[in-house]
């Protein structure tokens, strides 16, 4: 062991998860304000902004490489058993849903260079209202991770189901545009995959709330949430599923 | 501990560790066989094959579950350290990288559905190829990592690059496709979503790749692989691009 790591040898088990959740609780805020960037900048239309955005998402990564770094050396240290190794994976877990995060955040932002250099007739307020929601979900449920809330988590994880459906008619618009002129299709096919890295980031809040449920309760949370038929065309009811 | 963990114990770690790159290799093996009938299914449109498929991703995460599990119990039964530890660490993050294989696989057959029910005309060959390629990425990987061959890994990680071309280059056929009639912009939306999810996978096996050459060398495969410049629209170099 290193000795940059032999100062914490003295710390309690209980010190080092609340330092753990602690690092990761940060990393999750970075990474929400990080797809807010990302956001205020498709609107803005700045490259440079756009690539400052995609060069921070190296600060998440090195957070979760920190991360892993400390679970290692506290499974090292204390080889927790049971209901800490539970806590032990679900920092791991949570820690790589967030890295995740971080890189659909990135991408929107890297996105955005492009289509700037496209028709500027693209609908892109849709894609704000997809981030706000997305926003508003990791940020409740980083909350619901440091008070150890599995209720908070469990609403989080239903709340999940109106970004889908604002996905799915965000993606709807986005066709019709497509279909009127073609000179959209290039754009709008950017702000197809914005859009889905969006709706994903929601997907990984619920895996979030998820790890959050099983902490604090010790077994999955199973009820499965039904997938609404947002629409009668089928495609379009496929097209918005979280299942990518 | 649970009793049928009990007759584990008297396994020595390197049994334990070889049982579990076992697990994870045939866990690997039923996610190629997933991406090839996903495949299989959209050229014969067969929408019960489908979800055949997407049903069968249930195996895959359940053997993630399985794994997690006996890293879990090797951990709190050996507490390995140093090389031992990273190891099992590689094992865990190998196994996710699968789980997510098997997802996009399945995404890939449940999107055949509703491409089923539009305008048969959309260009599908295109995505057979992107497959191959990605499954032979895959397999390639898993004997790499049953063998702790990091040269072959990283033979695996260079050639990822082939794969995005091979994207990049049916995304602008997509594209041009829907530029041309209308009626091919909701089958077409369906074949970028199909050929992202492929070449998603394509880069989960680099991450495996990655893990692998950690694994033998205890360092990071540093060498960042260049991004090449396909073609010169600025838009396609970065619709083609793999950060996502």
């Amino acid at each position: 062991m290193s000795g940059s790591n032999k100062e914490h040898i003295i710390k309690s088990y209980d010190d080092e998860l609340t330092r753990l959740t602690g690092e990761i609780v940060r990393m999750g805020e970075l990474a929400v304000t990080q797809l807010e960037s990302a956001i205020d900048v498709v609107e803005r239309r700045d490259e440079r902004a756009a690539q400052r955005v995609v060069a921070n998402d190296d600060a998440i990564d090195q957070l979760e490489q920190e991360i892993s770094h400390d679970v290692v050396r506290l499974l090292a240290l204390r080889a927790p058993i049971a209901g800490d190794l539970r806590n032990v994976f679900a920092a791991l877990r949570i820690a790589a849903d967030i890295e995740r995060i971080g890189d659909y955040a990135a991408n929107v932002a890297k996105r955005s260079i492009p289509l700037s250099m496209v028709a500027p007739i693209a609908p892109t307020n849709g894609l704000g209202y997809l981030a706000e929601l997305a926003a508003g979900e990791v940020r409740e449920v980083l909350v619901a991770y440091r008070d150890r809330d599995a209720e908070r988590a469990y609403q989080v994880w239903k709340d999940d189901a109106l970004l889908d459906e604002a996905y799915t008619g965000y993606f709807r618009q986005l066709l019709t545009y497509m279909m009127e002129d073609p000179r959209n299709i290039t754009p709008c096919t950017h702000l197809l995959f914005m859009a889905k890295n969006i709706e994903r980031i929601g997907d990984h809040a619920t895996n979030i709330a998820e790890n959050i449920w099983f902490q604090v309760h010790g077994e999955p949370l199973a009820t499965q949430r039904s997938k609404r038929d947002f629409t009668s065309n089928p495609e379009m009811t496929r097209l918005g599923d979280r299942s990518e």
